[in-house]
Formats: C-alpha cells, structure tokens, sequence
C-alpha cells in the first residue's frame, strides 16, 4: 500500500479529543509506517498546546512518538499570548496555520476537519 | 463534462439534515450520471444509520436509489455499540473512517465537511 | 514559490469571523500575488452577504479589494429569499455551492472550512 498522508485541522478546542481518536485509530488501522499525520492547530485551539494540565498533552506526546507531527499557527499563538518557548518539545511552529494546510494539500496530504 | 467525485463527512448528528441536502442539490445541479457521491460517516454520527424513527434513513436510502454511497466506521460502531447487522443495507462498512476519507481523496475526491 | 490556491467553505454564519481573518493572514503571510483565495458560502452563511449592518461586508469589501472571491450558492439564497441583485458588488452567484467546490478542489484548490 501507498503511504497515506493526512492532515488534520484543529481550530476549536472541543475538537481535540476527536482529532486524537481520528488520528489514533487511523494509526492503528494502516499501520505506523505506512501513514505521514500531521496535526495543524490554528485560532482558539493552539492554546490546548499550553495546557499541561488539561490532559490533552500526554496523549498528544503518545502520538507524537508514534511519528505524529503536531503544528501551532504563530498568528494564533501570539493573539493569545502564548509564549513559543512554553509550548512542548514537539510542537512545531509555522508563520500561518493557513499557509501550511494549502501546502501540505498541494503537495498530496488528505485534509481532515473533525 | 467530467465525473465529479464528492466525499461528504459527517461526524455529528446534527450535521446530517444539511449534508443530505447538499448531496440532493449536488446532484440535482450536475445531474446523476456525472457524479459520484460518497457519504462517510464516523464518530458520534453513525448512530445515524441506526435510528429507524429519526426520518434521516428514509431521506439517506432516497439518495442510495440515486447512486450515493453510505459508509460507515467501525470504530464508531464498536464505540457505540451498534450491531453491524442492524444497520440498513445500503449501508457499508468500513474498518476505519479515517482511512477510508484519507484513501478517496487520494483518489480525487473532492472532500467537503457540511 | 507557486501560486498557493486556497478555498475556504462557510455555511454558518458563527464562522465568518474566523474564515475572514484566515484569508487575511494568509495573504499576509505569502503575499497577495502569491495566492488565489475564494470564499464559497451556502446554507445559513449566504445571508452574512445580505446583512449591510452586520460589519463583516465591509471586511469582506476589504478583502475583495486584494483580489479574494466571493461566492454565494443560489440554491442556498432561493432558501431564504434573498434577491441577487441585493447582494454587494463583490459577491458572484454560482449555480449550487457544493459543485463549485468539488470543481475547485478538481482544480487545485486546497480546501479549508474554518
């Protein structure tokens, strides 16, 4: 099988929970190696990246080690004052959240919204 | 004019009256025969399918007459608890909503989240 | 850098705000001529076109001013009565909201609901 690539956009918190189901069952159903996943979170939902007390972060650092790579929006950050240098290890920080989804789907990723 | 080819995702219940009118006025727009219209459904809204009194099957199974394809996540049944045996039969099962989402638009298709 | 092609998908009105900083960021961020924006709304969102008072035409204006489209469904206006030749300058009407977007997306267009 091809590698899948698929990209999961976050832009409210409520919608966390279901976007770590997503990604983990997909995971678990095509196989680690046979899947690229990224998660883009831009607007109100950067801030979950923050929230070391919210119960997110642990999951997403499960993925995160299963190859999942997990992006903030420096616009989005910054609108809520959210410091670079406070967000986890493996959060990746992009100029727009925007910009990085309309690449990554030219260049094959599948968009999710969930 | 070419086929075109719509995936239709559907996560949450309330979101079904509006998708399943999109789907009838795509396909009145292009006409039938030039389109192939998929719906997936997992999560929370798959529970859909299942809901015999909820006036949405009897809409769905119209559509099904017309070419549109029902999908339906397993790992949402399982997480429901909802007998695949139970489920109307123009629906299909697949085993994981997000592959299957992520498999279609790497074949064309069009992906839109009513 | 290629021209990036965005679409973004508004049919709730709630969703406006959100989709108009979006597009505003990301032509920020890569520059106007570097990018083609389009902005198809259906359902409930088409009547944010109609509603003068409600300050996000003239955002809308703004951005239509750096070369961003914006388009309504005529099904989805038919729906609530609006007129067509009420609607501002900048909005051009396509004939169902759903087609323009598979078509878009057939063309290149990342795909993006705010």
């Amino acid at each position: 099988m091809d590698v899948l690539k698929v990209l999961f956009h976050v832009n409210e918190n409520d919608k966390w929970p279901v976007a770590l189901t997503n990604a983990s069952n997909f995971l678990k159903d095509v196989g680690p190696g046979n899947a690229e996943v990224v998660v883009v979170a831009n607007g109100a939902a950067v801030s979950a990246y923050a929230d070391a007390a919210g119960g997110l972060v642990e999951r997403m650092n499960e993925l995160a080690a299963a190859g999942v790579l997990f992006e903030a929006c420096r616009n989005a950050l910054g609108m809520q004052d959210i410091a670079e240098d406070t967000l986890p290890p493996f959060v990746s920080v992009v100029s727009a959240g925007i910009t990085e989804i309309a690449r990554r789907q030219a260049r094959g990723y599948a968009y999710i919204k969930p």
